[in-house]
């Protein structure tokens, strides 16, 4: 039996096509989006605007769908595609796309071809910070117990900033959108061949992390509420969804149009979207006690907490949904809002081709100087801000911080600053979710930086003090969309298709005891550094900072 | 009327013959020292070793006198020698020499003549460093009026701490050594054929910079002080001095000997010698109100109040002395750490190739770059503190600080930031001596730095609000001894000779408002930070600061 993943990313979509008894991946294929520029559609005009094509998405789905089969065919040709049980599919999110009655994107009419209002309005589109500062202020004041559950601060990615947006600046658009479906839900609902906005079946995922959907406060914010922001959304509430459900839950049976076009039997499982990071996740194999740190140009952070004990708000996380990411399991998203991103910042602006010419020789090289170095020898602390900080503080409105430079400290002493900085970050994270009752017992890292820096996951494991491991698959979102969409079949529970088919590396990197030591030292300092310059209520002295910082190194 | 003026730098000294009547430069020579590195006679197993070989000063100072006269005749046949009235001479300090009963350096005697200690010990020398914590923690408890006058805290560099390191580590050294005599006090004894250590004339600028002399508290400090350090210090005491000349006085005449090495006329006056700082700042023209910076790896600044009213010590100075830099007048010596050198560090270690292969065009080049961006556009501050805090917070102990970064922040912005912190420092230097009674209405600045950087003369006018003036001499230490020389000789007073032989440049930078305005708030936070990382006791909120930078940088 064999299911297949289908990751929706921001430049691309990818097809993974499994072996339920053991995980071995029979194809995987790559469809990067045609449309604008690397899949996304800007306005020259305004840096904020970032939308996609609804077309993308269809034709990247028949060409990965029927590459994967081509390619596990021609492995083996006894393979069979009426083996494959089911499909399961994950998004970026919130990608909120306008649709008509019929749950047809308005991009794809022709009378809205040439209008971006229309079109998809991807994850990174940043053009509703004013509707998000809105929101936020009238959250807090009316809904502080909604406002919660996203660390207090309602963000100009998530779906009702957009929705409030496209109102303001486009009423003909907002007019002719009946409704508005995420990207993870129209994809599930296209395939089973009911796309009426009324029915088709939506992520709990996506509507709780994304547009404050709660049973705990029956789904979607009151239209009191919303005709506040805008009379408006508060008519559209009725024509959203009052119900939405876990990834387990078949989104219906893959209807024969596209069972035809994708080479598929038709009737086989769909199971219900939801976003990359939370489905990742699972492909990495996440249980109670673990964390799983996605590790790019920023991170994600995910971790469960079982539903049958009641869990505290948790000040700063990004969100805490029941069932986003496994069900009966809340699932607790966080994040870094700069970790790769920091690390390119610092090689393409701030390090000498005394490091290398290109940017790949420059890390390995920088990573060579510091492999002789002990922690706390360079004297320096850097807060890792660059970009804001997303958890624990969640307050765009910071910057980066670096100190204990002399006139001797070098680039690659100034990277291994600002690696400590990010795992600090987590660390902090870390710490926070523990303080309310979230057990961490280990650390499973996925993406680029965790199979190619060594370096970093040592300094992770020694400053975090739990053992780093690396997930074995670099398709875990697709493979975490394969499993559910095998459990959607009913074949197994989640669990046990995590158990057969995902896997961490041999390679597992163990905190040492010395380094240890000086790091917690270091993130003492640290954490005087975050509380004095993130939070308004922090009292205390700075004064000792750079004479311990100078105490450490002089260490023999 | 000619003078003579000779400085003797760090790695080499050099001549400057001048025409009293308008300053006209007849003839310069420059003589590397030959012995040691650059001049330093250095220890390989340590680094704060730095001693020079008696004998360069002797060699360099027929060279750099004989090439100067020899390039007067070139240029006009009829000079005469003749009509030289006398030498000054500054050197760098402290620089004490251990010197037998006669006054010959030890290092000029065979039988030291391959042991380090009983070389010059440079200024620059800082082997001392635990013995200046014991003079500052003695002095401090029992004779605060004392350390009062250098800011509380007592330098490895100074002459007293050399003295007790030498006792320490060398006894036999120490036991050889009848007395020690300033590099500025030797050479004008030597001039003046009267070398003998008990009569020979001191400098004030010296010994009350360096030696703790004042005629308030009985010249050097009291044997029963000095007993507590060493016994034998107190001793010495009695082999040292009890008066202390300003540079208007003669050291003596012109000794036959040295005529006729250096081919002028016997008898002429021999000024008595002082620091290369406080003489430049007389060659670039101080008078009360004026601040001379000094813009070097480092910068020495110097300031002049009269003695006929009284003034209060000035904490975190590095000096207040009466006459050390003009007679009747108290000389106030302030400084910060790293300026030419936090630049160097910057384009050294972490400005990238785009910006040129050679440090000069990467200078060029950031400078280019930041000259269409206002002030507050990079979003940047910085701490100039990567080589501790010298004036006002007297601290080594601190390192640099850099915030604002961002994912787009670029190495010229950096650079401009390390500037501006640069100006800040300077600014706070001001405000201190300010507050406490001293006037200053203008500054001029002498040093490479000054002349060769529109860029950071413009960004120090707008930060400090005051004329930026550039000395006219490129040598105004070697001016400066010249005025003196001719003082000594009677010629006329030193404010006279100013008149006539020191000018400022043309080109003077005058703050301009907009950009005085944007400064003056990021003083504020630039002070904030100062105080928050500098002092114990400092209290209050750190949390605005970024808040207020990204605020600045988004003004339109």
């Amino acid at each position: 039996m064999y299911s297949l993943g289908i990751d929706y990313g921001t430049n691309s979509c990818r097809s993974l096509l499994i072996d339920l008894t053991n995980g071995t991946e029979l194809g995987s294929a790559v469809f990067p989006y045609p449309s604008g520029e690397m899949g996304i559609l800007l306005d020259p005009k305004n840096p904020h605007v970032a939308r996609q094509n609804p077309q993308d998405y269809l034709d990247g789905l028949v060409h990965i769908v029927t590459t994967a089969i081509a390619q596990a065919k021609a492995a083996n040709p006894a393979f069979d595609p009426a083996a494959i049980v089911g499909i399961g599919l994950d998004t970026t999110g919130s990608t909120p796309i306008p649709v008509n009655q019929a749950g047809t994107p308005l991009g794809l009419l022709p009378e809205f071809a040439d209008n971006l209002n229309a079109m998809v309005w991807l994850w990174k589109d940043h053009t509703a910070h004013a509707e998000a500062a809105e929101i936020t202020q009238l959250g807090n004041e009316q809904r502080p117990h909604i406002m919660a559950k996203c660390g207090g601060i309602y963000s100009s990615e998530w779906f009702w900033s957009k929705i409030l947006r496209l109102r303001r600046i486009d009423p003909t658009v907002f007019a002719a959108a009946f409704s508005f479906v995420e990207h993870c839900d129209w994809l599930t609902a296209e395939l089973s061949g009911n796309t009426d906005p009324l029915t088709l079946k939506r992520s709990v995922c996506a509507a709780g992390h994304k547009a404050l959907f709660s049973t705990e406060w029956g789904g979607l914010p009151d239209k009191e509420f919303l005709a506040q922001l805008h009379p408006d959304l508060a008519d559209l509430r009725d024509r959203l969804f009052s119900e939405a459900h876990t990834s387990d839950t078949k989104a219906g049976d893959l209807c024969p149009a596209w069972a035809e076009k994708l080479g598929l039997k038709p009737g086989i499982a769909i199971a219900v979207g939801a976003f990359d990071a939370h489905m990742g996740a699972v492909g990495a194999g996440i249980k109670a006690g673990t964390l799983v740190k996605i590790l790019g140009t920023s991170t994600c952070d995910l971790m469960i907490a079982p539903t049958d004990k009641p869990l505290a708000d948790i000040p700063g996380v990004c969100g805490i949904v029941k069932g986003s990411v496994l069900p009966g399991f809340y699932g607790i998203e966080a994040g870094q809002s700069a970790v790769g991103d920091l690390f390119l910042w610092l090689v393409n602006h701030i390090v000498p081709e005394s490091y290398g010419t290109t940017i790949g020789e420059k890390f390995t090289n920088m990573e060579k100087a510091m492999a002789t170095q002990k922690p706390g020898t360079s004297g320096l602390l850097a807060l890792d801000w660059n970009n804001g900080n997303r958890t624990i503080l969640v307050d765009v409105q910071l910057t980066g911080l670096l100190l204990g430079q002399t006139l001797h400290t070098d680039a690659h002493e100034i990277y291994r600053a600002y690696i400590e900085a990010t795992a600090f970050g987590a660390l902090t994270i870390i710490k926070r979710v523990e303080e309310y009752g979230v057990t961490i017992d280990e650390v499973i890292n996925t993406g680029g930086l965790s199979i190619k820096n060594h370096t970093l996951m040592q300094i992770y494991a020694d400053v975090i003090g739990k053992p780093m491991k690396v997930s074995q698959s670099e398709q875990t979102c697709a493979l975490g969309a394969a499993i559910f969409g095998a459990a959607a079949a009913g074949i197994d529970t989640i669990g046990n298709l995590q158990k057969r088919v995902t896997a961490t590396r041999d390679l597992v990197f163990h905190p040492i005891p010395e380094n240890q030591a000086i790091y917690a030292e270091l993130y003492t300092l640290y954490r005087t550094l975050h509380d004095a310059f993130g939070t308004a209520s922090w009292q205390g002295s700075l004064h000792p900072i750079m004479k311990r910082l100078l105490e450490i190194r002089s260490r023999p």
